[in-house]
């Protein structure tokens, strides 16, 4: 069985998620497809970066990830064929793919002569797609392309004895999640998100009372801030690029 | 690999989608079941209906589509089967479907006799699904009917040298979707919704600056009326019904 | 094919659901996911309760049901395996599972060493569910208990010759759905919700002309009040917990 993540912008409304699938198995009919989101906030590659990069390797080798964020859909931006660990991405090429590491294969896919200038995700990415599990060898797709469009998610610095990182991401239950490490975090100094102490990293909600801010190592491996019970997105007025402080014990 | 294809007005949080998947499993265990969506506003047909006209013939020949939006439910209003280029649908008799070809089949469906008067979809739709992609023939589940309800959705005119039409829909993007389809208005002349010029028909969103209105042809192959990285919904303020006039040039 | 359907709190925006899906995958290539519902509102364990007990019973023998809304994540609360019907359940033990039956076996799960503290869903109930569904047996995968947490939903009681019971659940229209089975009620006396007289019980929306309240035995069996074409939650201003009255005729 192969499997086919989508991710995309066009939330669940629409016909458009549902086109893209009729078009994959029309040409791949035994592929699993599966929703990894469509609520990417329009236009967010941010947030469509951090949630790819956290869905994807939790399924198995072989898998193809299509991920559709595309403000540029049209233009003479590129699309995207990549390769890491085992996995085939598909993607616009605005750097929605720049979490993949250093040492990932890309190619320019070809992009076919009479397609929707506005839905590369059914006309160019699903034909891809289902070209790739059905046993089409991945250059026989595109050109190989050394310099994709790179938009890193920020990294940490280290900074007067503290890591100092951000918010990445908010997620459902108002958690901001930052980009600092568990490991240079580990020492059991103190956590500050947007000027504000809220003790030292805990194990869950529950090490604290409901409705009190709680720090911890989140499920994706970085600290999060979160209100038991409640939303620290909320009770903070505060979000993506918020600033985070982890006290390194000794500095 | 059959496929069911459901389109409903249930939203996503109740236990009703689930009851009718497993409705389905528990009859054709080997189906594969796809959500076109469940997001219809409740009770909007013409909402529903110009959604399923758009995804349905992506989907391979021999899939079954069921669809209900059914404000209708448990009164004297017919069950249908329909056939149409190699596809069944399944819908209540209130016009969703009125966008099959005139030389569709039309069937009226026995409906048992203990079903809960409130929910078809999981009662009278679902196993009539599964029957219909287990091998059952079309014509053991209903009597031939030649006159279903129609509601077809609006169709443009020509008036004054333009072609006057409206929108249909707008998508998750507040994207402004109308019925005027590409050939007549493919000449170059000006587009107007609501009273506003917005321009020759461009190719994509990026061919105007951000939060500039654009009028292109989309990917269901008529006018659209866009905000680049924006809504046109909210910045023309208007929606479903708003009408469109494409200027034919030379006209 | 085996068939592990999915109920969260997680909400569909974020890597969550797709986590626990590849997770899943990576070890049961050829089960059959399906979503019940992510939108449990945060933390709500009745609501939880309610879809779930309603969803179950119509997937086919040998499911597994993976609920998860878990506010206690990451403390000492037990995981939980039951058994019920044919049917296997994994939920943590926090009251979740309270709509199985008397004679359901229960098991706390074995709650692996190197888990992300809060995201069990990932790290310890889809390698479980992924082990049932590949035939390892219950008793492989945790030890007997007799005494999980009970929370279970509440139910009518009689006095003064009428039934009385409470709404249990909104759903996506705004209808009310009480905890007042048919049986009782049939016997064709009035309805009263929070104080106020709805008529008797009819068979559908349409029996009641536009905008009107209407009171019927819903699809999950028991007493529902709606609007037809509207909101009975948003008319009568009122939810969860609102009494409803059912005059028993001869009382």
């Amino acid at each position: 069985m192969s499997i086919i993540t989508l991710l995309t912008d066009f939330g669940l409304a629409d016909s458009y998620v549902a086109e893209i699938k009729g078009a994959i198995w029309s040409r791949a009919p035994d592929v699993t497809l599966v929703d990894i989101t469509h609520q990417v906030p329009p236009g967010d590659l941010r947030a469509g970066q951090y949630v790819l990069s956290r869905a994807w390797a939790h399924f198995p080798r072989g898998s193809v990830h299509l991920a559709v964020v595309d403000p540029g859909v049209g233009t003479e931006r590129r699309a995207l064929i990549a390769e890491s660990g085992g996995h085939r991405f598909l993607a616009p090429d605005n750097g929605l793919l720049s979490f993949l590491p250093p040492d990932a294969r890309f190619l320019a896919l070809s992009i076919p002569p009479r397609v929707a200038a506005t839905f590369h995700g059914r006309d160019v990415f699903a034909p891809a797609a289902a070209a790739l599990v059905t046993g089409e060898p991945i250059d026989a797709l595109g050109t190989p392309i050394t310099h994709p469009v790179r938009a890193p998610l920020p990294t940490p610095r280290e900074a007067d004895g503290r890591i100092v990182g951000e918010i990445l991401y908010v997620d459902h239950f108002g958690t901001l999640i930052s980009n600092i490490p568990v490991e240079p975090a580990k020492s059991g100094g103190r956590i500050r998100i947007a000027g504000r102490d809220v003790g030292p990293l805990r194990r869950t909600f529950a090490d604290v009372p409901r409705g009190e801010l709680v720090a911890f190592v989140g499920s994706g491996g970085t600290i999060e801030v979160a209100v038991r019970d409640g939303s620290a997105a909320v009770q903070l007025n505060t979000g993506v690029g918020a600033e985070v402080r982890a006290e390194i014990k000794g500095a």
